[in-house]
């Protein structure tokens, strides 16, 4: 009989797009799935990403075994770089997302002493009372992995992101074999990917993206560009086959593509003929129907190459010209839509004819869709089911999905970030919620994110800021001078200034009201705030952020500062 | 032979979705079509709409002749109030518009001495040069119509916003022998709807949402909650037909759709039996399977009704219990994807079955996809084509379905905001680009888009705001005491702290470095500024706006003030 229950705490991912991170604990064990980042949107101004509160692992650090990561995504390596400067453990990934993870530990300037361990699908490794095999899964980067966790109480089974694709381009083919012997074995608990559980069928193999591009690229007169994510080896892969059949060379552009492509080319992720590629002044040479472009972009991220050639901007080292084709081989992850927009229209604006999802299939997802879900969930038979990766609508439906497929109610779990389930062989509860906050990055500074901070930065956003000057005669007891106002964010200079005055009558006004508390600096303090909110709010209907200054002049007569 | 060219000049809604408002010009006659506004999004925080910008119109008020409209969507009426309170000129607008002109202009308190004319599909008017008829088209909003326009240069047409729908459930279908007929008498110009261009194929009749609301009504056990838009009369209509054939009573919740649906069983655009509606102490006692809700909401506005029953918010007139179904019979508007998606989720964790687009077709679009638009152009057989409604994709996308349908690319102008493009009877060219800048409204401040007050608060909202104040003692030339130093929206109190003592002596060793100078406040200014941005960028990677505040202390013995 095991001593322990299990116990499984999200620390970030569920109820949410992003920022995957997820602890078991066993007694003394624990052992963490993934460290992801999550980049904010146009709502968090300012914020360079987010990434998981790990408090809960900073205050069992004696008990922590090590950081399992599933694969080489931004949302689920990107917080290593932070969370391995505060916490010493040993990491577990395979050959591709290990390279990642060096180039993301290099970026962030972060000197570690973790020792980044290989793994690879079939190995097994000991953590505690954990033993943890892999086994590939498909997805949208090389060299994914799902996990079989045995744990004192049983089999626990970790999706990781997968897609099920029968013909994939890189990827090795999920191990059905492997899973559906576990599950007549008996697992205690699968935890699987819900980012596309509200669509229904199957995601089609990545191979159908190629006849696409076949089709464009051998209609096209003049260069094709494409732009997708830098990690997508398998549509890169495509890019180079389309490239060498139709003899374009390929031109590569924006740093992460140039990077990522390189690394795979030299660890054989990506296999391409010599001389495909081609350089700048090659480039500049060849006739326009003999060239293809690999582009970063896909995300209308303002530096990207691709934004650079959609804006005219005079740096760029590739200007549209009419006769460019453009295919957009991704979608806008959630968030991103207005800027990828904005980015297609510019380049329809210089010319271009864009080529993007909407118009014709050039890009496939690396989620599977409610089919390919019910398939996992019928060859693993859990008993205990955790929908994990997503938004609560995406974990609620999927969910559904499983109690469609007969795992009972109770035995389904709904978890968001913070939740601490603990299962026992036959049954399993939420007996706790621990605080896990999110941290903000925003340049060199990291807070939570519902502190003072980005509250205000909120409030200054919306409504701008006020500074009000009083300068208090200290001898008198009386003002020295008109209250002075300058705003930031509120209104133009021209009419501005009509207002700034009346404001200053406003702010006279209530101070002349009571004199002889003009000594009392917390006075002046909230009659100026008060005083001119009112105002401002009377007048343009705004509550711009006031920051009273109360300066006492004379005072130098009495202690002088030399 | 006409003595004049025509002159098209968009003032918005081309390049971009919203805000619609375009110029038809002959000789000293200037007609206007539509006067729309739109709703940013979060990359203009504080800005509560965007109207066009008018001056173009009012420094040739002498020839405006009026105001057509073609439907009493916000896009297209919503600026009204800010323009006629600038110009007065006579509006045209059908029966259901004018009543949604009349809201418009009532709730912002407008007063105008416009007068707000009747039209209907068949009649003709005459505002100068321009003899304008009216021709039912089917949209999303009851009583739409296109335009024909005759010239003295020719017929244009304008399609306004359309699909075509030959089932429709309120509009009428659209007159296909009026258009066939006057495409066979040759038509100049046709301007039409872009909106939808990127999509093949039909876009499907309305009637398709009643099957799935059937399916969903008949199937649900407990209350049926369905949000969408307030002037979307005939899904309104589709509900109270499922509610009626299911002996469900309807309460109705949300400021917008208790008054439009009020305004519309009055005017006869919806009918419903006697007694199907139900107010909130009936509600309490009907039980839930004799209950449906219609709801404002379906955008995710923050302070709707649908927003408040998710957020649990307690002042809301109903509470989401597990049992109840929501259909969210929409799809959110560019720009509100990530809202919409926030209010679906907390609509699941209340314990309801949420159903929207992904899931099931409850809602079909108002707009004509690629067949429908194909089939006007065949319909008008027009000389010249310029595509309306759409950003500068759709605009492109649309012009190239049109030259696929043999109109010469030198007749296809996609135009954007200000371009004046100058028809004679059998050519056309852009001559000129008129100045139209975009016009913010945030609370009763209006200004322009480019202008400093949002570049401020964008700058506010990345990186905060930092005041310093200098005391100076005018007699010494010293400073009279430490830099103060406030900020907002930086730094947490505790770590800020550290931060902000290293910047006081950041200023210090700034200003002392040439004291002599002290007197000179553009000196002590551009020291602060200088040396407290270096600071920042440097500590924290942030760049903040800085505020320097300058008094000069001892001055009271000199220049007493009272």
């Amino acid at each position: 009989m095991p001593k322990h229950k299990l116990r499984i705490i999200p620390l970030g991912g569920l109820g949410e797009i992003g920022k995957n991170m997820m602890a078991l604990e066993y007694g003394n064990d624990i052992v963490v799935i993934d460290a992801g980042l999550m980049f904010p949107g146009e709502e968090l101004p300012g914020v360079d990403l987010l990434i998981p509160d790990i408090s809960y692992l900073v205050e069992r650090q004696k008990s922590l075994r090590g950081i399992v990561i599933t694969h080489g995504h931004e949302d689920h390596i990107g917080a290593l770089p932070y969370v391995l400067s505060r916490l010493s453990t040993p990491v577990y990934a395979t050959k591709f997302t290990r390279e990642l993870i060096r180039v993301e530990l290099k970026q962030r300037g972060v000197k570690t002493d973790a020792k980044l361990n290989l793994v690879s699908p079939g190995s097994k490794i000991t953590l505690g009372n954990f033993a943890i095999e892999f086994f590939s899964v498909c997805h949208s980067i090389p060299d994914c992995v799902g996990l079989i966790i045995h744990t004192p109480l049983g089999i626990v089974v970790h999706s990781g992101d997968f897609k099920i694709d029968y013909t994939p381009t890189i990827c090795e083919a999920t191990n059905f074999n492997q899973l559906a012997s576990l599950g007549a074995k008996g697992v205690l608990l699968l935890l699987s990917d819900s980012t596309y559980a509200e669509l229904p069928g199957y995601t089609p193999s990545e191979r159908v993206v190629i006849e696409t591009l076949d089709r464009i690229v051998s209609g096209a007169k003049g260069r094709v560009i494409v732009t997708t994510f830098a990690s997508l080896i398998s549509r890169v892969q495509q890019v180079f086959d389309v490239a060498v059949k139709y003899g374009r060379r390929v031109f590569i552009i924006g740093r992460s593509m140039r990077e990522i492509v390189s690394m795979a080319l030299k660890t054989g992720y990506l296999t391409a003929p010599p001389g495909i590629t081609c350089r700048l002044d090659e480039l500049k040479t060849l006739p326009h129907n003999r060239v293809m472009v690999l582009s970063t972009g896909s995300q209308g991220e303002p530096t990207s190459a691709l934004v650079r050639m959609a804006n005219r901007d005079p740096s760029s080292r590739i200007q549209i010209v009419p006769g460019d084709t453009v295919v957009i081989s991704a979608t806008p992850i959630p968030g991103n839509e207005m800027v990828v927009s904005k980015t297609t229209d510019s380049l329809f604006r210089q010319g271009a004819n864009v080529i993007y999802d909407k118009l014709a299939q050039v890009h496939v997802h690396g989620h599977g869709s409610q089919e390919e879900l019910k398939l996992l969930l019928s060859l693993v038979r859990p008993k205990f089911f955790v929908p994990i990766h997503g938004e609560y609508r995406h974990l609620s439906l999927h969910a559904s999905l499983a109690q469609s497929m007969s795992i009972p109610k109770d035995n389904t779990f709904v978890l968001e970030n913070g939740d601490v389930l603990e299962l026992g062989r036959d049954s399993g509860e939420v007996v706790d919620r621990t605080h896990v906050g999110v941290i903000y990055v925003s340049g060199l500074v990291t807070g939570e994110l519902d502190g003072a901070v980005l509250r205000d930065r909120k409030l200054l956003s919306r409504d701008g800021v006020v500074v009000v000057t009083i300068a208090i005669d200290s001898e008198g007891g009386k003002l020295a001078e008109r209250p002075r106002i300058i705003t930031r964010g509120i209104v133009d200079a021209g009419e501005g200034q009509k207002l700034i005055e009346k404001g200053r009558d406003v702010v006279l006004a209530a101070l002349n009201h009571d004199k002889r508390r003009l000594v009392e600096p917390s006075f002046v303090d909230a009659k100026v705030k008060d005083s001119l909110s009112k105002f401002f709010y009377e007048r343009i209907h705004r509550r711009p952020i006031i920051i009273p200054v109360v300066v006492e002049v004379g005072k130098t007569h009495k202690k002088p500062t030399s």
